[in-house]
């Protein structure tokens, strides 16, 4: 028996998010997915561990879990089993063997999410799957500019919830990043070394509204210096969001 | 009464083709939940008039569609009524008013159609909706110099079927240009006169055979030069394609 690390891509817009409910509700999960796969090829465990549990519709090209099995086989062949009893919405991207201790959440250094938005009149449907549409269209250097007041270490009350009541808000930000993408649309990029629940979300709603001209790049340091002040409210959609990468 | 030109985008995923099946089959077509759509804002004919009947699964950014109907109001209120009726993953993109007798798919002059594909040695979830997963990797200058060939006026038969039976198969293909996409990915760009049922899923089988090196360029030569030989029997799959503009 030894415990193996699995990095797993999904497109979350079937998924009722990524952790398991609990009780028999019937919800599809990522977690329920990928333990029945595990269940196929000999793990007995009862849960298995992992990184980030990522909102209804949210997507990853890097989530990480891990979990403890018996398996004489490659790490090639582990991969290829799981891949075959996955649904084709979810896929194990690399596996490898790690310490028995080893933890996804507890010993992640940071996260790195991106959002994409792009800007059209109207309704895109082989855009809109993997990003928000943002009528009227933004300003990318005033996004910027509000973007980079994000780097640091602050309190991001405003920004979201903690993971447990009244647990700490205080979060450190290495990177807040929009960057062109085809010829109407931005991805921003974002590390951090842990992120309240909603905080991206929250982060692209505000910069989005900046980037429109509704708000001014100096709110975002309102929002930080006054953390316990309103809340922000305007959430960007799910379906704009994949978790990229956790870096241990 | 009019008659309006619309252009259509879909995700063709969840579709079962364009072509509104005879009969009551019950399947959901592009061309069925259109005409829904254009009944609810008051239009009573009996079939709309399309450019390209493309197959389950193949996308559109560019389809041209053509319908009569009394309208009184703007373009634009055209458009927003249309896509408050159209599901998600079907939207109308630009709408203008057209010659009585404008035939969407008689009076075009070319078709253009994107085929993305990437490569990877397992599935990716992320991609896989708009990109067929190819592995082992291509050599993008050899499936380039293959595409080469397919320039200028051929008999295609050995690539698809006539849209009627003994129908000509004499096609002129103005481009073929392979572009890299990421860092693993191809998209081809493909426009002619008009394309033969299947024929640019067969060119993508072929090419990406040669680009894998299974079959040498000049193979397209031969394809050409004996039509009446084996029809080719690769067909890349459905969702990697998409029609993206018709040409009047």
């Amino acid at each position: 028996m030894a415990r193996y690390q699995v990095i797993l891509a999904y497109d979350g817009a079937e998924f009722y998010g990524f952790q398991r409910q609990a009780g028999s509700s019937g919800q599809r999960t990522v977690q329920g997915v990928v333990e029945e796969a595990l269940r196929r090829i000999g793990w007995q465990g009862q849960a298995i561990l992992f990184a980030g549990r990522t909102d209804v519709g949210v997507h990853a090209s890097g989530q990480v879990i891990a979990f403890d099995l018996d398996w004489s086989h490659s790490m090639e062949a582990l991969l290829a089993a799981l891949n075959a009893y996955l649904p084709t919405d979810v896929a194990a991207q690399a596996a490898q063997p790690v310490a028995d201790d080893f933890h996804p959440r507890y010993d992640a250094r940071a996260r790195r999410y991106q959002y994409r938005l792009f800007c059209q009149p109207r309704r895109n449907p082989l855009r809109e799957r993997y990003a928000w549409r943002v009528w009227p269209g933004v300003d990318g250097e005033r996004m910027q500019r509000a973007a980079t007041y994000l780097i640091g270490t602050h309190d991001f009350a405003a920004f979201g919830s903690p993971p447990r009541r009244k647990g700490i808000t205080l979060r450190t930000v290495y990177q807040a990043q929009w960057s062109p993408e085809l010829s109407d649309g931005w991805i921003f990029e974002v590390s951090a070394n842990a992120f309240l629940f909603h905080m991206v979300r929250r982060m692209v709603g505000l910069l989005a509204a900046i980037g429109q001209g509704k708000q001014e790049p100096e709110d975002v340091v309102n929002y930080l210096q006054n953390p316990n002040g309103a809340k922000l409210r305007t959430l960007a959609p799910a379906h704009g969001l994949t978790l990229v990468e956790v870096i241990y």
